[in-house]
């Protein structure tokens, strides 16, 4: 199901007919060109797989010129004979050419500022000088068998008429389309509308847009431009590319799905393959990104999961399915009651009324920091509510901890622990590391069959003195299997994963004793 | 310098004038409804005085019916007499208005939803309640010296005739201004733009907007809905809110700023706030969120530096200066001759024409994989390529490690070392914890004035005998102060840490040496 605004159909009804609209991706060009982001050719490969089975028009492979490996790339994906056309990008230059003509593409993207600023500051040329510059290359590109997409960079700060005037020229060279880039992210909808709707009278040829979202507008002037003519958006997944980025695909997809009932992508993958390029990338998706981020579908707050108990529609615009996500129902500092009780209801928990007051309390007070609270942790909260005596009390205490460890030695820890019942037991073991050896001592001491499922040390950045936070989660394979979380915060990174150790390990005795 | 397309003031020649827009900040209650963020009274007060400084209108600090602490740090907040008003949300019940009064606030923010899916499944009332209760709760609230704000919840998929009606009656019983949030951010620009229009055709109270971002139109909803007569905006710093966020503060104001010169906050003060905001709530920017990500101002293909240096315009919206951040000419895979040469030259360094492009095609090898190269990697780079049997021959090398630790153990670490002359030297030191205390030996052993001024491990998320990344970075105080960047990777966190102080150590000596 998928939520619009009854009044977007009737503001929508001047506008059309919008079918056949191409996405044409340039994530593997101006995605890669964003800073903190390079892909290797095996890089380029995984993620021109995933767009080609998300089903986009093009793919913008790179810019052949660019160095030899990225020519040889290009010319691998080329001949990878995918569903979407390959396309490099070229300056208006020979030696451009040429290099994409090598790397066999289908199309060549080439282009030529006509801004008044650009070629005055940038390219140093006049006016004429960069039309018959545009002209040439087209030529050249066409007698050598390239289709080929012109695009006037930037478009939006560009005379009209100038403009007007070279894309009749490369149309008439014989351009198949034409890209209206807003290469600094300067336009606002309504201008890319009508900019878009004087060109569309103008030429015969489709007409592409190319938005950057430096002002937080390229999707919106993407639509604008479709309203008024533009048959193909170059996008880029996650809305990766220079600077702020481009317009991302997803959120165009989506736009022309709701609105348009127009279906570029297959939209199923949407997730899978945001997934592949923020991976791959490494360029991390922000929480709050739309579509994809990690909570498009993710709801804490009391008033908002009831809602969504009752009818997702009240507050999700449409089924995470549709792109193939899920919807993750968060316990935090917002949680209500209708959750809480939910989440344990879910976990097979029974738990008493007259402490639920308590409970939330207690998790609104864990959460500050930002804790979104996962079902172990939310366990131990209802163990330390129901048994506080039981936790109070240390089950097992830790009475002496020695750990040697340097370079071409095995590390080695010692430990000495008190048992519930006043035995005193020591052991000594080694590791990999010196966090190893001790959590694999104490281990041995308990005598007990846990496993560490997993140890989670934040990221610190400082001097070598600095605080380090670890978290674990332990198993006790021996017994019912249950997890148990532990955690400390400390200077001395050995001490401080020991004692998250001893925390888990007396919270699982604790447990185990009254049941 | 601000860079707008001459295409916008043509479209808005029919809009307008737009002036006195006030921003309504809800950074502090819809904001921290993000699953993942959860603030403390004294994180909340943090954010107020950040905002209240960037010059905000209005700052709705919370929820104050959610809880006793809520309240407290709500009414904490109204009596710091800022110059921003203090808002409380409040859904239309007599105990939530109640919370507020207790408060002490200038504004209550009171909703209820008007949307046929919303009465029928979430709030179980039919039109007529629903109706009542908003007249009745805005007349109580008012009673009790309240200024009102009234929110028709789900109104872009509520029936208009409705919500005239009901929000004429709420101007009857008193509120100051109404609100019309898009609360599943399913509207488009032009249809926003319509629906303001005919309420600010009923109304004679101030009408604000409150856009969610799920479609990634937020921006340009809020916009519109000025466009059409709005004059408050609700908006969160950095776009945080519930699922994908809200529209951001950042984003709307240099909107309104670049087509409108209408000034509603402190430009300046908006790359601090930002910065505060992100460190306060934990939520990370993304590398390309507009206006404030790491990306907006960064430049790294060799086209795009080039077009910088001769005029930022040519890819710049703005100067960084307008919002009180920095430029970056980022070093990396994209990067063009101009960008290191100029690098080079910051730096002072004459770098041979002839090893141009062997430093090239170093520098895009090192870079994939997305890393940003930093003034002292490049330097490295340089090293390598000039004095490269230099950097191969170690200077100082670790013979001997042995670090003891513990509870209630004070770290000691004994290194033994061999300088480059062939001396061999030992050396004893403690510290806070293994790491610090083998680092501080290493020092004491080498005889250099050397100071630590980054330590940086990656995150670590498996067991505890996972992989670990250590970055350090050194001064050598004794002598020129210079920077030099060591790095190593290792199962054992000791001994990696001391792998990369070692590494930067023999860089800063093999430098020194050829100086």
């Amino acid at each position: 199901m998928l939520a619009v605004s009854p009044y977007n159909q009737l503001a929508l009804s001047g506008v059309g007919p919008i079918k056949d609209i191409k996405i044409f991706d340039t994530t593997l060009r101006d995605g890669e060109q964003a800073p903190g982001i390079a892909l290797s050719p095996e890089d380029k490969i995984r993620i021109a797989l995933a767009l080609d089975d998300l089903g986009v028009d093009y793919i913008e492979a790179g810019f052949a010129a660019s160095g030899q490996t990225e020519k040889e790339t290009i010319t691998k994906l080329s001949g990878m004979k995918l569903d979407a056309r390959i396309c490099s990008l070229a300056r208006t230059v020979k030696s451009d050419i040429d290099a994409v003509i090598d790397a066999g593409v289908d199309l060549v993207h080439t282009f030529i500022a006509t801004s008044d600023l650009h070629m005055k500051y940038k390219l140093k040329m006049t006016p004429e000088e960069v039309r018959a510059k545009a002209i040439e290359t087209v030529e050249y590109a066409k007698a050598h068998g390239l289709e080929v997409q012109f695009s006037c960079e930037d478009s939006t700060r560009s005379n009209l008429d100038f403009m007007k005037a070279i894309l009749l020229d490369v149309q008439n060279a014989g351009a198949s389309s034409v890209n209206i880039p807003d290469t600094v992210g300067v336009i606002i909808p309504r201008a890319m509308e009508r900019l878009i709707g004087e060109l569309h009278k103008t030429l015969s040829i489709p007409i592409s847009v190319h938005c950057h979202n430096d002002m937080g507008l390229a999707v919106a002037n993407t639509i604008a431009a479709v309203d008024a003519g533009a048959t193909i958006c170059h996008v880029c997944m996650n809305g990766i590319g220079e600077r702020a980025g481009n317009a991302s695909l997803e959120e165009v997809a989506l736009n022309l799905f709701a609105n348009y009932r127009v279906q570029t992508v297959d939209l199923s993958k949407i997730g899978s393959a945001s997934k592949v390029v923020e991976r791959v990338t490494g360029f991390a998706l922000a929480g709050n990104k739309p579509i994809v981020g990690r909570n498009a579908f993710a709801h804490e707050s009391g008033i908002h999961v009831h809602g969504i108990m009752n009818n997702t529609s009240t507050y999700e615009p449409f089924l995470p399915e549709l792109i193939g996500v899920d919807r993750h129902i968060v316990i935090g500092k917002h949680s209500g009651v209708h959750s809480v009780r939910g989440r344990l209801d879910s976990l097979g928990i029974r738990f008493p009324n007259d402490h639920m007051n308590e409970l939330m309390e207690t998790i609104k007070n864990i959460a500050i920091g930002g804790k979104m609270i996962d079902d172990a942790e939310l366990l131990a909260i209802v163990d330390n509510i129901l048994w506080k005596k039981e936790t109070l009390e240390k089950t097992v205490s830790l009475d002496e901890l020695t750990v040697l460890t340097g370079k071409n030695t095995t590390s080695t820890a010692t430990v000495s622990v008190t048992m519930g019942d006043g035995e005193r037991r020591t052991a000594a073991e080694t590791g990999v590391g010196p966090v190893d050896a001790a959590i694999n001592a104490i281990r041995k001491s308990i005598n007990e069959k846990i496993t560490m499922e997993e140890y989670k040390l934040s990221a610190i950045t400082g001097k070598s003195d600095s605080i380090c936070e670890v978290t674990v989660m332990l198993k006790n394979v021996q017994n019912d299997g249950s997890l148990t979380v532990g955690k400390a915060v400390g200077l001395d990174i050995v001490e401080t994963s020991v004692d998250a150790t001893m925390a888990a390990i007396n919270r699982d005795f604790a447990r185990r004793r009254r049941e």
